[in-house]
């Protein structure tokens, strides 16, 4: 079976955690909490067993378990377990950066969609507000969502968890995305998935917002402004699809589609 | 909204439907049992009103409500709805023939599973037994998804609802499934999704199956079996994913990619 995953910055300080990961210390970094509990109580890890910590923002450490203990009840009475660093790596987020902008579906189905994205690579993701939207995600809907795509970060392996952004209406999510850092205006691109659009092309753009409809569909009016503000419209598969296979479909087909024109670019 | 669409083969006699939808009678095919039901109870369809029916197996009708009435106590007491021929059309089904062999996800996960890969176009679906799979099927549950691929196969249009087949033996799922119609052997390929594989390149076949394995992965013994069967193998993420979410994102890249191919061949 596959490394046990924990995540980094739940308990920790981010200055023990940076000093601890680039070998400023010999000493064990400890973490508390569920993940601690979970590791001891659930997986029953043990001293000498490997592994694999996420501060979920390009660090993925391996360490050993050093040692385990159970607090005073003075200090909340749970587990912690102690690791020790065997190697620290530094990865880059996945190119182009994807931003998922979708209607949101009712129930179960939106975290359905923000685990599914998340380990199809998208970079992001956000409520998209539609003219025909049915469904809005309260603050407390967004909190437990944010956890599933932080969970489903440890278990698909991402070292850069999926950002869940805050809702934007329709007419700001036809601009161009803001620009992440070393992209030029040019490279900000937005693609809206609708029936009447062809096969999608990859643009070279470093970032990418793709916006996802509501069951209903876009409106005439919706699809017009679209085109106005230059967004290209693509089609994603042959039939009529819920919101959050639309959202898994068409961000794994803009990752591979831009991965392999990234990969001609490079060997031309 | 979309028209309201229902199931043709629910009640009404093959032959009646046959002989209706080739506009051989000018009389009203009357359809009851559920699909009736939820049409006047819950989408209170009325005279004169469009729906589509479809029968699952390629046949598309579009017509108008003509009547609407209640059957006697001694016939079971439930709705049942008249419909006028407007056009039938008859569809092909999507090809490639898409077969998706994956392994079963636990619980809600198979359901959501089905759905999914229906909307995006597979062909067929059947569970997977490999070493490390967990979760296996009961006759119960098959049943189950076979109506889940029903009624997705209703929600999105397809003509032909996707067929759920029998559990495959890891050992017989990496030879080439049997061929449909027109099919000649070289046009049926295996494709197995895994992590060590390439980028998939379409191949131009026909028919092909595309193996998923548990979360467990797959053992190097059945990855050398597939190899030394000709399986191609490629990977179709950054990430690790879930089954279902492998499985939807497999099917969608192996469609797409072989229907580009179709494009070029067919512009060649």
């Amino acid at each position: 079976m596959s490394t046990h995953r924990m995540s980094l910055p739940e308990t920790a300080e981010p200055e023990a955690i940076e000093h601890w990961a680039t070998g400023g210390s010999d000493e064990l970094l400890w973490l508390d909490g569920e993940e601690a509990h979970h590791a001891v109580r659930v997986k029953r890890l043990a001293e000498g067993d490997t592994v694999e910590l996420l501060d979920g923002r390009g660090l993925i450490c391996l360490a050993t378990i050093g040692g385990l203990d159970k607090l005073a009840k003075s200090q909340g009475g749970g587990w912690r377990v102690g690791v020790s660093l065997v190697e620290a790596r530094r990865h880059e987020p996945l190119r182009p950066s994807v931003e998922i902008c979708a209607a949101v579906p009712k129930g179960d189905r939106f975290e359905t969609m923000v685990s599914m994205v998340s380990q199809v690579g998208a970079a992001s993701l956000r409520a998209l507000e539609t003219k025909r939207t049915v469904s809005e995600p309260r603050a407390g809907k967004l909190d437990r969502v944010k956890r599933v795509a932080a969970e489903s970060a440890k278990q698909c392996g991402r070292a850069w968890t999926m950002n869940i952004a805050g809702p934007l209406p329709f007419a700001k999510a036809i601009q161009p995305p803001d620009n992440p850092a070393h992209a030029s205006p040019q490279s900000a691109k937005v693609v809206l998935a609708d029936a009447s659009g062809g096969t999608y092309e990859p643009t070279g753009a470093e970032a990418l917002r793709v916006l996802i409809g509501p069951e209903g569909g876009w409106t005439q009016r919706e699809l017009d402004l679209a085109v106005e503000a230059g967004v290209g419209i693509a089609r994603f598969g042959a039939h009529i699809m819920r919101i959050e296979t639309a959202a898994v479909v068409a961000c794994s087909a803009v990752l591979a589609a831009e991965h392999a024109h990234q990969l001609k670019e490079h060997s031309a």
